[in-house]
């Protein structure tokens, strides 16, 4: 017997509402923007490590991985996930709260591959995924975030199993079976963040959806009511519970469609301060005063004062709006360093930019105020939720790929995403 | 930097305090006990799976599998875990609260064989990760698992990663980080439990052990503060962080060597009744009626009142005391079937067996009162926690080993255990 989330849930992910145009044309959108997190991110050291104990293992080549190369299919979702989350460039759904595409794509590339399912089937099972860890993420709620999950991980698993199960053509009572397994297997903890241990995360989330699917397609009998039940993982894991609200349209409202796409190499916490910047056409001469007024979970998180390291970079508010007026590329990954952060004309700009808590403020929002030499005022807002044409989206990914992975390659994979094609065909373009 | 009870934890895992002589022995016969569980336990529907997926995956052959076969040594942890806990009669420490060899000498063996350790190194190291695995369980406590953690695997995934690394040769930097990563990665829930989930959960901890000692050994580096630190495991998973208690005498005083051992094939809240009722030499014609008093906390646990499966046989009190009247030996796997429980004869005993919760008792203790048919009104009383001369356990393991896997093959792997062979000529044993 399973409880009303996980039958909603369950019936959902095997069932036949599929992902709506604007979903699946989004879910492209990101597929593309994941490839190029996880080829350029192939080159971070822990992308390294993970490769090489795939290395050392060996086995069946079910499945390709970033960087080249091709495994078993639970250590190619362990990798690529680690892998696509090395740069901390990927999507961010702001109510899952987490990464849903480095977890899910990495185990549905890896799953699709094994079971040699075409690139369209990839997708849409991984929008099923997408929308699962999504509304999972709403189930456990704030304070699961809070007390120190970290959601990516721990609801991404969800996703992951399903997406993988979806493949695996699973109906409602494998995907309860799914579920029900995936609550004894998801963990990660944001104690992590700032470590190696971060992307890691995602990874092991990837991993642990691959090796649930195949476990339960292999007749694995857990106890299927593992997520909501007593002492299940939402109360073990400080869950909140309200099916109402995280079941709300389910099947027929695609929240995935209001995933946020990550357009500067920094904190998502940064980036509605500096789009509302980018507004003003910011230039370091011009600028007497900058004051951002952000939401206040962000003071903790990436309003370090005066960092001196690349890392620390791209945690500050002043250093990044200070790097825009300059003239530096944020959506470069080498902007970020510790040259920049000692350059003294940024260092004497960032004086002169102010950060202010505001709770009137969404947590995507952001209003930046400008008082320039000449005494003029400007002020300009932006929050990430706000709608964006499908088509300026698609125009900032492909050049975001295009500057990540090379023009020519990213134009073949975006080409590739809308034909029917093997998604071995896609993933031979993890390799280098 | 690390908290006092990681750098004391990280220190004892690196450091030259070794395992009492006492200790070591009582290693010993936990290794053959487990080594007997495994092969055993080869046959579970639950072992099977996990062989399969093994079988898919392929890949260097590092270490050995029960039930025959090589595989990269983390998926043998995994399998091993999994298959030497299917049955549920390995040992028990109820300090810790759960199941350690079933996750440590899983994880131990692996790196072992991998590393090409001997078999005393794979004893010794295995006897460091257990001890610690005793020490997280304390330190996370009574509501850790009260609220619905598994600590056989999130206690016990420390505890194989420790022992992972002893033999990986770590210093005590390298330690904490393997104890921070585990923090990420350490699950498993009590909601499976009479599930496969239940030996599945002891798997993933061994193969976290394994992975997370690699992952160190190539260099990776996580937050080493993440199990006891701000949002860290402890924090995240009800842990009571009473590292004072946890502590106290780590190095000198082995709590291993207090491990319990079952001689039932039953749950474990049964033994203590059992074991009063044999001094007792409790007899079916003679029984008018018996009384069995018991601590509370297992009235919800293995106090079935009229079972009629062999599943249900192994969680009731009155079941498993007729069969010990009748003659039905309560060691064999086998005995404990529908059949039994369709007997009339027992039927007709278990009325005239009474069950009392008895809050003066401690967890491991029982009281039972037979009254006569002659009259005559007979008690005894046991507590598992009671010492027991060591040539009396050897005797009850090596009698246990030889019923499970053969007399001969208990005797050449006793004998194995006492001399400084490769791991992997004991491993061999595993096999069929």
């Amino acid at each position: 017997m399973t409880g009303i989330f996980t039958k909603a849930l369950a019936e959902f992910a095997s069932g036949e509402l599929l992902p709506t145009p604007l979903a699946m044309s989004v879910g492209r959108l990101s597929a593309l923007d994941w490839l190029a997190c996880g080829r350029a991110g192939a080159a971070e050291p822990v992308s390294h490590i993970l490769h090489s104990m795939a290395a050392a293992e060996g086995g069946a080549q079910q499945a390709h991985m970033f960087g080249g190369g091709a495994a078993p299919s639970r250590m190619v979702a362990l990798v690529n996930g680690t892998t696509s989350h090395a740069l901390d460039y990927d999507d961010t759904h702001f109510a899952h709260i987490g990464h849903p595409s480095v977890t899910v794509y990495s185990a549905a590339f890896a799953m699709g591959q094994q079971l040699d399912r075409t690139l369209s089937q990839v997708l849409q099972a991984a929008l099923m995924g997408m929308e699962l860890s999504v509304r999972v993420g709403l189930w456990l709620g704030r304070d699961h975030y809070q007390v120190g999950y970290h959601q990516t991980a721990t609801a991404g698993a969800f996703g992951a199993g399903v997406a993988a199960g979806r493949l695996a053509g699973f109906d409602a009572s494998q995907m309860a079976q799914v579920i029900g397994l995936t609550a004894t297997r998801a963990a990660g903890l944001k104690a992590q963040f700032g470590t190696m241990g971060k992307p890691y995360n995602a990874g092991l989330a990837a991993s642990t959806g691959v090796e649930v699917a195949q476990l339960v397609q292999a007749g694995f009998e857990a106890n299927p009511d593992a997520l909501e039940g007593d002492f299940g993982f939402g109360a073990t894991h400080h869950g909140s519970a309200d099916y109402k609200s995280a079941l709300d349209g389910l099947g027929t409202v695609w929240m995935f469609e209001t995933v946020s796409h990550k357009f500067h190499a920094c904190c998502h916490g940064l980036h509605a301060a500096l789009e509302a910047a980018r507004e003003l056409e910011l230039a370091a001469p011009e600028v007497a005063e900058l004051q951002v007024r952000t939401h206040p979970r962000w003071m903790l998180v990436c309003n370090q004062m005066a960092p001196y390291t690349g890392l620390g970079a791209k945690f500050s508010y002043r250093t990044v709006l200070a790097m825009l007026a300059l003239g530096v590329d944020t959506a470069g990954l080498d902007s970020y360093s510790d040259e920049t952060c000692a350059r003294s004309d940024l260092q004497a700009l960032r004086k002169r930019i102010h950060v202010q808590a505001d709770d009137t403020l969404a947590e995507t929002e952001s209003v930046v105020t400008l008082l320039r030499r000449d005494g003029l005022r400007l002020e300009a807002s932006h929050d990430l939720q706000s709608v964006v044409e499908l088509s300026q989206r698609e125009q900032s990914i492909r050049s975001k790929a295009a500057s990540l992975i090379g023009e020519a390659r990213a134009e073949v994979a975006w080409d590739m995403l809308h034909k029917n094609v093997p998604s071995s065909a896609f993933a031979e373009m993890f390799g280098s």
